[in-house]
């Protein structure tokens, strides 16, 4: 897909994979397992040039590699898989966004940046990245035109039920918006922008068009290629990386910058236990295979800063149906600690983080599922809650006492302890009844990591001192961007993605070669 | 203080402070700006040589002189403060040993290396680190005998009160051992080891005693210098580092090894902000003022990883004396969360990590302190426990409600809910009650940091791809060790420190010159 080059780009991808391909099936499996960064004497001759190198496909790289083709400068992304795309592919493909995007004010929503910003900023206190929060929703109607200019397609539906994915419409409450205390500290709207699709596919949809626009605009991609080492000047500053294409090991210059845009690391297991233990008693790594940490590490080796490294998307997937939001979910001493209505991204960060991975969804026969659901195994079936609590293990009379404490407010409509909406209270009562089990080892529990590369607002990484390490850049989860735990909602992480990726393109294109 | 020299080492160090006083009073702040290490190529000439040179003398610099002295190399002691001792100094002192150490022998206690290390994994997962553990407690006994050949002394008297420090004992249970679940877990043994003191200053007692020997075996020592930058060489190994003297640069070449044990970074507001917020909500910075994150800083900057950065040590210190532990400990929504008679730091760390650093402690009138205590300020006062809860804000009913489960059970010497120990049960019933704020930014909250760099078992600093960086050291609270949240007990911390303290020194010693 180089521009200067008028073979078309698909042809082009097709090429190579080929030649792939004929290279044999002994394509080396990453490991990278070299340390230090290669020092640019000692690179004896460059294998290829480009001016800004992407490591990694997915939303941020390829946003990177958008807006510095469309800086004018040359662009190649490597994909460590055989197909590009990465986890955001796989993604549900929702982009947090508001402030008024044109798809709210069609659908009717009023929305300003300063709720957005104010939900934000609240809602993933105390690790909060402010200066990227406000940037970022101060954009987010440039941003939402960009998407459109790059071919993402949005239907003006709103859908209004609260679900994992959005099977027909475009817009919806992707976070804990309206749920306590939220609500009372940002005026709520839908911000969950997603490219309509069905079974969870909205990434594909979003990758779809997003790689189609690269490719146009004349980027380069190369598949089973992954980064190794950063190569750097004598002057730390970094000159272009060590990468496997096919097997081989090859030095690309990057005259302009590198782009560390190769996810996060769920599928190491063994950075998960070091760095994300919460996360490690997860029950299920979700991402693409290509999550493992090698952008991370690489920016590390030349003295990159890390923060948050705990910080995971913990899922807990209760709804549909919203009826089950009618139970109380209760930790191991019986006590309520979640608004059981809030995004499962904060009633699954609560159960990792908070509960030690333990807690149960209690409730009666008008509330449980249907049929026997896949996501959460039954933990206990009883003909009273006391035999619940007995069953559970949980200390005498605590779970009893915390279900007629909801029970006595709910009949009135409140919950005076977790302010859970209206719509979700009723009374437990009709026997018999279930505790579905919500524990993260238990549970489908999809997870994947948010900690990575300290960031500029423009996604310079910088170092231990806060200072810039000129010529590399980290977009998405390799960096520490907007997503931290709890997850304020869906669409954050691509928003972020996208977002921040185009900046490090950008930037990296502005740099003198 | 070096062997090579005939001067007593005392006088020599005052010499040298006589020297810097002349030299004014402009010593330079630390305030280590310089980010990419220095290139060996780039150093004309060494201002000084050493084997091992140790940044910070602190317990785990004074523990590592020591042993790099006995392994016959040089050691140079750098301490950026006027008076050696770092925040071990102004600790209790407390080093956590067991195993049958002669202490526990002599006061009748028996313990094994297995009851210790079984409790110490326990009472830090999950975030333990497994083969320190193991080698710590395997290598008690020992540690135990290198303490008193350093001079430090213990009173053969065991304190059975909880206590913050101990006044005239110097045996006591200094964690959780005792509490539930640990105490079902692993045989309860007294493993507080502390120098006989009044007033907290057993640390005063340690570094005494550890500065006196390393002085003896002629390690060298220079007040008002600090580290600033490490040197590396080409190959990525460390050859010594760029200080600050008496507010002159200089190089010191470091032919064995550069050991960082200059402290975690409590007081570096911008660092605590950044890695580790939950801290930075908590009132009191507990450390001497050179805890500002260099020794950190510079290993990161040659590319060493960083681990738990967002831990930390949080003490909410209600007792002395016992009798508050009688009420109980309950958060936002009026509910009990941790046993109130676990270590201050188990409850300190529930409290900031878990219950958004908000908490209180009621209790009635006979529970209450006698006095306006310093530590806890009086959230609310009330004839019954309605008031209590409408004063703070509580959900309606919800404290009432867990008084009386508390009530109910604690009457009858039960505790279901958290198995708080007979000693402390107490139904609270006489009025006025009083609620203390547990608050972390209201209670008298100490805290210090526990992230650093993360290390071998002899204490060498690795890369993000788990590598040996060949020469260089961490130990004490510029690496991570074994103090994790929640904290495990007193004397984790110092125990960690003299421990790996001394690995990092020998290992030092052995490496070719």
């Amino acid at each position: 897909m180089d521009s200067d080059n008028n073979a078309p780009a698909s042809e082009q991808r097709r090429g190579l994979l080929k030649q792939l391909a004929l290279a044999g099936a002994g394509l080396a499996a990453s490991g990278a397992t070299a340390a230090a960064p290669v020092s640019r004497s000692s690179v004896r001759h460059w294998d290829r040039e480009t001016d800004v190198l992407i490591i990694g496909s997915g939303a941020a790289g390829t946003s990177a590699a958008i807006d510095a083709r469309r800086a004018g400068a040359e662009a190649l992304m490597l994909e460590r898989e055989h197909i590009p795309g990465g986890s955001s592919s796989i993604s549900g493909g929702v982009c947090y966004l508001g402030g008024g995007t044109p798809l709210q004010k069609a659908l009717g929503f009023d929305d300003t940046v300063e709720a957005m910003t104010t939900y934000m900023l609240a809602a993933s206190a105390p690790y909060a990245s402010e200066d990227k929060i406000r940037l970022y929703c101060e954009s987010s109607l440039e941003h939402f035109d960009w998407l459109i200019a790059n071919g993402v397609e949005y239907a003006q539906k709103f859908s209004p039920e609260k679900e994992i994915s959005i099977p027909d419409g475009s817009l919806y409450y992707s976070g804990s918006e309206k749920t306590w205390p939220y609500r009372n500290l940002a005026k709520p709207a839908p911000r969950g922008h997603v490219p309509p699709s069905q079974h969870l596919t909205g990434g594909r949809e979003l990758m779809r068009a997003l790689l189609a626009s690269a490719e146009r605009l004349g980027a380069r991609l190369e598949v089973r290629a992954t980064g190794e080492r950063l190569v750097v000047e004598s002057d730390g500053s970094v000159a272009g990386a060590q990468v496997v294409v096919g097997g081989k090991t090859a030095f690309i210059r990057a005259r302009r910058g590198v782009v560390l845009a190769a996810g996060g690391f769920i599928h190491n297991p063994e950075m998960v236990k070091l760095y994300a233990p919460e996360l490690a008693r997860c029950q299920t790594p979700w991402g693409r295979a290509g999550d493992l940490g090698i952008g991370i590490r690489m920016g590390m080796g030349v003295g990159g800063a890390v923060l948050r490294m705990h910080h995971g998307f913990v899922i807990t997937p209760m709804y549909p149906p919203e009826s089950i939001l009618k139970g109380i979910a209760v930790n191991q001493r019986g006590q309520r600690f979640v608004p059981e209505d809030g995004y499962y991204g904060l009633v699954g960060h609560e159960i990792a983080y908070k509960q030690d991975g333990k807690a149960w969804m209690i409730v009666d026969q008008t509330q449980a599922y249907a049929w026997k659901d896949f996501r959460l195994p039954i933990a206990a079936q009883a003909p009273t809650i006391a035999g619940i609590e007995t069953q559970l293990g949980m200390p005498e009379g605590a779970l009893v006492q915390s279900v007629d404490y909801y029970n006595r407010h709910a009949a009135k409509g409140n919950d005076p302890l977790l302010h859970k909406a209206k719509d979700y209270l009723a009374p437990i009562k009709q026997a018999p009844f279930t505790a579905y089990d919500l524990s993260t080892d238990q549970a489908f529990t999809p997870v994947h990591t948010f900690g990575g590369l300290q960031t500029t607002l423009d996604a310079q990484v910088v170092d231990a001192w806060g200072e810039v390490i000129p010529g590399l850049y980290a977009a998405g989860r390799t960096s520490a961007g907007l997503p931290v735990a709890p997850y304020m909602g869906s669409g954050i992480s691509i928003g972020d993605c996208t977002y921040f990726g185009r900046r490090a393109g950008r930037h990296a294109a502005g740099r003198k070669a």
